[in-house]
């Protein structure tokens, strides 16, 4: 396996109210996570704002990102785009800067077909470079990657990972099984959806595409390597003591989730971009009371 | 009702592969419409691919089509957009450029609320001055407005109309007196969704936002005005005759389609932007067939 497994990391992305990143806060956000020793950190997610951010702004938050690691953490970057001649120049920006791979979604405003994704992600791959992790993030981009479209393009030189969308405990290692046997054995297949992602990791997962592990790599590091090494009791105990943010993450949204414990564990303060709004003030108080109620220590 | 009513008719727009809009072209497909005598045209909606065009591009688009109709004709201009600022700059450019209105989709990555979706709108009505379409089109945005979002929205001094999508012809003098019963009497009711839309027109709607009538706006006038004076015979006999292209048009989507159409009538060659594909090969026979069968003169 090429691409980095264990724990890929997601911070934030600290912008103001017109998209202009707050690269030093950003850095804060990234040392967190070099410091802790994560796998690898991915820049540029969904919760890290990556469709809401130009190509320099994109350009910016990559380089903080780069130059505060230094090179001792690889960085998976977002270079998701409507167009595809936009994504080829946002996967040359990365491969430019030095990231260690691009993490390329099916976003779209006119539904697209197939035929139309897989000619996306091979002009990508091909025209850029850059190795290419498949995005697959239905309930943003609306579009489903079949097992059928997974074997073709991972057939494609370049393209050597995917983050899935989360899978129930009950279906993840037949969903698992079901894609290892349409991708050959150097690619990665990692799993996201935080609350669902220990599971998935038990079952035999590469690599925990994390947004929890963003701004608290601790415990999610520790759930991962605890998976790794067989001890699925230990894992699943970790796992049950995050219920309560699992439990936010699925009702009020892993973005405005995310943003609300980053400023209420005093980690970094940013709101989404508008539209996107701060969670309300009932949620909000969850947010404080969950983080509030986990165990001493828990969360760092 | 102080937005102009009847057919709003929407070209492509055409442009190259990395976005540049080929502003000839779209001088031609606009003046075609303002010589058939369209009520008002449609720039940059979503077969006009707004979403896959820059600031800067939008903006060319929009100034040669204005100079092209000099004034004879309304334009309402896509000036939808991920982050609220970003709409708010694209109205302004559309106010400053002459459009009549501008048509706000909710278009998102991040899947929004509907209190996100209001203050978006509210923002872009308050800030640019520009009098507000609101476009809502699930298709593409996923999201879904509620008879009380729009009686909100309805009462936001500068949101004037609505441009609903397809509705069934079952449901459509429900659903259009359920809206009517939440807006003012100023504000204008419309409908797309072209297959559906003779339906909606007869029941009552004020304006018809056509796909076909940015191509063909002589019958699309016809159906219109028939639907006006109350002879839903002729409105639905001329309808009947395009099933045709509304068969195509929900099998194969508008925008495939009508990027077909223009180059097969002659009136157009364009692409649409990668990684949306021109039609492939079957359908695009089917369109052949389609145009040649259809009543001789039935378009132009």
């Amino acid at each position: 396996m090429i691409f980095p497994g264990g724990l890929c990391a997601f911070p934030i992305t600290p912008a103001d109210e017109v998209g202009r990143v707050d690269a030093a806060a950003l850095r804060k956000l990234v040392a967190r996570l070099a410091a802790a020793n994560v796998d690898s950190i991915g820049l540029l997610g969904s919760t890290g704002i990556y469709m809401y951010l130009t190509r320099e702004e994109r350009r910016r938050a990559l380089e903080a990102a780069m130059d505060e690691t230094a090179g001792r953490t690889p960085i998976v970057a977002g270079i998701g785009a409507l167009r595809t001649d936009e994504a080829v120049a946002l996967a040359r920006d990365a491969k430019a800067v030095g990231a260690a791979a691009g993490l390329l979604s099916a976003a779209s405003y006119t539904p697209l077909t197939d035929d139309e994704v897989f000619g996306h992600f091979s002009t990508v791959a091909r025209e850029s470079g850059l190795p290419i992790v498949i995005y697959d993030n239905p309930g943003t981009t609306h579009f489903r990657f079949s097992p059928a479209l997974v074997g073709r393009l991972a057939r494609v030189p370049g393209i050597v990972a995917i983050k899935n969308p989360g899978w129930d405990a009950d279906d993840a290692a037949r969903l698992l099984a079901e894609q290892r046997a349409v991708v050959g054995n150097d690619f990665s297949v990692g799993c996201s959806g935080d609350w669902t992602a220990t599971g998935t990791m038990i079952a035999g997962a590469d690599t925990w595409y994390s947004v929890l592990g963003g701004l608290f790599p601790e415990v999610c590091l520790e759930i991962v390597r605890a998976a790794r090494r067989g001890d699925a009791a230990e894992a699943r105990r970790l796992d049950g003591g995050l219920e309560p943010v699992w439990s936010l993450l699925r009702r009020h949204s892993s973005l405005r989730v995310v943003y609300a414990l980053a400023q209420l564990a005093g980690i970094c303060h940013a709101e989404p971009p508008r539209p996107i709004l701060p969670l309300p003030d009932p949620a909000r108080g969850e947010v404080a009371r969950a983080l509030a109620d986990l165990p001493a220590g828990f969360l760092k």
